[in-house]
């Protein structure tokens, strides 16, 4: 099923893709044959050894660049060199992010380190880096958007981090993540990314601070939202839906917001959830696993994440009434809903 | 034996160090901290897990930068923000080139990778990346240093894929790589930084074009000449100097210039070299690896290295005199007489 064909796929999404995939195909080509090779891979566009190319992700960073920037007068057409650098990022961060994590699928097909290697995969993402970097560099007037990508750039890095050194710390007790260091964590991971896109093509329109500031924030709020929906899928997701496996986030030891929240709640589930953690070992049966989840539910951690997704997007729709002119508005009403879908 | 004391040590870059390793130092508290020590390693400013400190490099590119500013009248303070951004861009390109390439030592210890793992070595490579994006856009007058340091980062990840594909092709026939190739890889993979090196100050600082493309010139013939002395190095140089295994480089079946060189050669020893090759196992003895050596050097190759590394350093040193205020320029003739050392 290609999402674009999705009904609930909203238009605007469309709309920018058609704008943003030629400039992103130009700039790839640019990369070395085998680098680019690496990149169609990864965005999608070239089929693996079955012959099956991938969505190619959902663009949605690229369409919040676009329509941000249509929501504050300015063209589309200079927002793309920030939409394609945004979307460049974001693949090298995939690429990575597959590399640190160990993960062997990603959007129903084997993630790139585990096609092509953990060196060439390695050095793929840093082409894409440096491709955002130039691409961005490139446009006219780009010295405070090259800042806003820079800033974006290490919080990602930060974010990661966090994420890292989190699966090494004990649920419980003293060492325990508590939700506030996970909105950090999440805020830089997923949040700073999205922060950039929303306000990256207004900055490169040159309008003036206090409008891009209002900009970052709603997509911060939007991206940790997006987070949260993703720790939600890892747990009660269907596997076919997500091409990933399920419940290895907590596999894994992620902090991730459900389990992080249960875990700190009163009540007789999480102290049960404490002490099946606790006790399980790394490779835990998926049986454990499972009923992990249902503890987590009981203790009140989904529904907690759930109202903190639904917040965060309540909060940017606020800011989006606020700065965005009525139509892009009601476009970015759409684009949010889509971005929290459960069923995604 | 600390470099700075050594008496071939030029002054001119103990002076730079002097001005840069604050800069360079307040960047990297910015980082998240676990970063910051991993960053601290890798630059030689913390200890391994026996105490040693190391040598942190030489600091030879940031000394470049600043030589390279002022001898164009550009002054030293207004270079300092690109001489810390192309030593972390320097950081960053070692850490992941010993994932990419596997090697366990550099610079007399253990690789970032061999200590803190893959994972948190590869991110610790991207936080140095943004790092040196972030230190330089935040330069006043970046925009055009930014298009200067984004384009030399495309032509460095060029460089390391092409030095990666090299490493898959046959020694001889149809597959082996050229002596133009070599260069074409050297030019990107350490040449790119080189010549970003000696213009980035001057860029920072406004100086005109013509100018900057001279500077340029020069810098990437010194990063092709040092390419070249490392190749031998690789070959003939001493363990204990160079502070990682010898021979490694034939090992992996890198194509450096001294055994490309050799393998194009006519006569015997290049004959006898090319099937010794060819038939050498992967992980063939120390001995063959010897003899291998000794081919080279019979076929010519050694020679041809050598000649070729001094006539890049006479390019750069011809344009040096050309563009470079007198002082500074017989500056980096010591520089560059310290960067082309054979005892290194």
């Amino acid at each position: 099923m290609a999402l674009d064909a999705s009904p609930a796929f909203p238009r605007s999404i469309a709309r920018t893709q058609a704008l943003v995939r030629p400039a992103l195909h130009e700039a790839v080509r640019t990369l070395h044959p085998w680098q680019a090779e690496i990149a169609s891979y990864a965005f999608g566009w070239a089929g693996d050894e079955g012959g099956r190319t991938g969505s190619g992700g959902k663009g949605l960073r690229p369409a919040l660049v676009v329509l941000c920037a249509q929501g504050v007068g300015v063209p589309a057409a200079t927002a793309v060199p920030a939409a394609v650098a945004v979307e460049l990022v974001h693949a090298f961060s995939l690429i990575h992010d597959d590399i640190i994590d160990g993960d062997e699928r990603r959007r129903h097909r084997e993630t790139v380190w585990k096609v092509y290697g953990v060196g060439p995969a390695l050095l793929a993402g840093d082409g894409l880096l440096a491709l955002a970097m130039r691409t961005l560099a490139m446009a006219p007037g780009s010295e405070r958007a090259t800042r806003h990508l820079s800033a974006a750039l290490m919080e990602i890095v930060h974010g990661q981090t966090d994420d890292v050194l989190f699966e090494e710390r004990a649920w419980t007790g003293g060492e325990a993540v508590s939700v506030e260091e996970y909105a950090g964590m999440a805020g830089g991971k997923s949040g700073a990314l999205f922060a950039c896109a929303a306000a990256l093509g207004a900055v490169l329109g040159g309008v003036r601070p206090a409008v891009v500031d209002r900009l970052t924030e709603m997509g911060r709020h939007l991206g940790i939202a997006l987070q949260i929906v993703d720790d939600l899928l890892g747990l009660w997701g269907e596997q076919e839906v997500m091409g990933k496996p399920v419940l290895s986030d907590l596999r894994r030891r992620k902090k991730t917001l459900p389990v992080v929240a249960a875990l700190a709640a009163p009540g007789a589930p999480a102290r049960r959830l404490a002490g099946l953690l606790d006790d399980a070992p790394r490779e835990g049966g998926q049986e454990a696993l499972r009923a992990a989840a249902r503890l987590i539910e009981e203790a009140g951690g989904r529904g907690l994440a759930e109202r903190q997704a639904d917040e965060r997007v309540e909060a940017a729709l606020r800011i989006a009434d606020e700065v965005l002119e009525r139509s892009v508005a009601a476009d970015l009403r759409a684009y949010a809903a889509y971005l929290v879908r459960r069923d995604r």
